[in-house]
């Protein structure tokens, strides 16, 4: 690594395999030392749920899609306005990502789908890109906001992740309430479950609405760069059942020497690709946000037939908000203007 | 992909982003067909533990050496033998791994380490390079063989990992036996958790002599590539602490048009740098499987202070065995000779 300049010098440089590395030397230290210059604009984008829509029968409720966007709009304004104070992008990820957590239209914290014993297990990550430490939960329950005992796992132990019961011990000892498994559980949930339950259950009518991942991707003013994201998992899982989320490198990744990338869709494809991690390789070859989203999102549904969308960012604040799937509720905030949308093509700009 | 073509068809093509990609068109129908055709030599190669000697106080007694090697080698030719009558990969790799968890000088099954509270909880994954199908497991007591677990997870479910109380419930189901969580418990694993809890225990003492990970890859005679990684994980973790090995592209990694890599060394700095995955993308660059290995375990070290080895195979058969550590047990056999070492540099050839 280079000394710590206390300022942001980005360039190209060729690693020793001849692939395009983008050097980032701001480090958290110049903030510390007073020489907090805001080189690239601060940003944080946040997406919740890809909404697929099975066999040509994708009516997706106007309202639904509606609330979902207003919700994202909501956590990324408040994630905004930490980085806007000089908070880190860390804080900014977990502080929408908890915000999301708490709205019970989400599939994530409190409105997470019920696996197939109707309980709520829930996975989680969060990952700092300056140093590349990064905190998970896997199968935890009875916590209302993963996202935040993942932080812990980063912050307090010296371990990435921790599953199940481990999960749950560790957020005793840290002094986080348990709260009532029920407490998690929305009617939503349970009809959801219980439809899924029956023995002509329409699986493409299990899909209408659905509810995925939850995350957010952001950029500081010293140019750090960071990731969260948070989930029930998929409808009717099997108990124990561990998505992409708290796999590093597929269910988010943050490097300040390329970008951050937080993804939403079907977990199992997107771990079979390495997906946050492939999109990163694209990006270290040269490819922009965009085009390095869509070169990964193509490859998963090509390869193993996934749908997905993902939202990412690089350390000079260039993002993308990028979906294989019919929608994707996303939001963006970066110099005072709020970016938002759902279909595709959709980019609505509004005042934060 | 392209039609299934019943023979070997690889050639070097530009994928969209411009990246250098090996297509290999052979698929396991081509022998089902009956037009088995062996372009590339089979291979197996195993490895047990980085070995790693913190503070210069490296002395590992050689017996130990010794008999993890010789261990090692022994899962080789079982795997070998495997692939030579014409088993798949998957098979091979599982075998090898197998009885490497049977063997209790080994931290996977009996004899891994064990937890702050004295149990053996322990990870596995297992992946088809042909169709990136993957199983894993975490955080699992009282299986004999959680590799054999995973694979189930990844031939008779439709997700990728169970978790912890998930994965036994999913075991039983399977008709597989519980076993006490005594018999995977060794004498010398006590003696190492006694140890480690002691006021004055020293940390680079509880070191010596670690055994961990062990793995596998392999390509068969259709040159379909696997790899399948198996641990008690590291010594007095917490509970529920799950490493790099369930974690796809993390713990291992397999795709026919690239490679595919077993990695062993400390889980949460793998975790963080995706090695598996990052061994890959530099073999889509162009670089040999002994070149990538080196620049991702180079990488590694720089990046988060981390050392480790692995076994790496693309689906030509070339392989390489390389670590950053001081020593490796590695094994691999090809045309009919038995490669392997211990210490740097080393490289003993002898028959199968």
């Amino acid at each position: 690594m280079p000394p710590l300049s206390g300022r942001r010098n980005s360039q190209w440089d060729r690693s020793p395999s001849g692939a395009r590395i983008l050097r980032t030397e701001t480090r958290t230290h110049s903030f510390e030392n007073g020489a907090r210059r805001a080189r690239a604009p601060p940003l944080i984008s946040s997406l919740q749920s890809e909404r697929t829509a099975h066999g040509g029968a994708g009516y997706i409720p106007k309202e639904q899609a509606e609330s979902a966007s207003v919700g994202v709009r909501e956590a990324t304004r408040k994630g905004y306005a930490i980085l806007k104070s000089g908070g880190s992008a860390v804080d900014a990820v977990v502080e929408a990502v908890t915000i999301l957590e708490n709205n019970p239209n989400f599939n994530a914290g409190r409105g997470s789908v019920l696996n197939i014993k109707g309980e709520v297990e829930m996975d989680a990550l969060v990952m700092d890109g300056c140093t590349l430490a990064c905190g998970a939960v896997a199968a935890v329950k009875k916590v209302a906001n993963p996202i935040q005992l993942a932080r812990l796992v980063m912050d307090k132990t010296n371990h990435v992740c921790l599953a199940a019961d481990g999960a749950s011990q560790f957020a005793r000892a840290m002094g986080i309430p348990e709260v009532p498994g029920e407490s998690l559980i929305t009617d939503y949930a349970i009809k959801r479950w219980q439809d899924n339950l029956l023995p002509d259950a329409d699986p493409v009518q299990a899909q209408m609405g659905k509810m995925g991942t939850v995350g957010a991707v952001a950029v500081d003013v010293q140019g750090n760069v960071a990731c969260a994201t948070s989930t029930g998992g998929i409808i009717n899982k099997m108990e124990g059942r561990v998505g992409d989320t708290p796999c590093v490198g597929c269910g988010a990744y943050a490097d300040n020497q390329i970008g951050a990338v937080a993804p939403t869709g079907h977990g199992e494809a997107i771990m079979k690709v390495v997906l946050s991690r492939q999109i990163l390789f694209h990006m270290e070859q040269g490819k922009s946000p965009e085009e390095a989203s869509d070169l990964s999102l193509d490859y998963m549904q090509k390869r193993v037939s996934g749908l997905g969308g993902v939202v990412v960012v690089d350390p000079k604040g260039t993002w993308a908000a990028r979906f294989s799937s019919q929608q994707m509720p996303w939001a963006a905030a970066q110099q005072e203007q709020l970016h938002y949308g759902v279909f595709l093509g959709e980019n609505i700009i509004e005042p934060v």
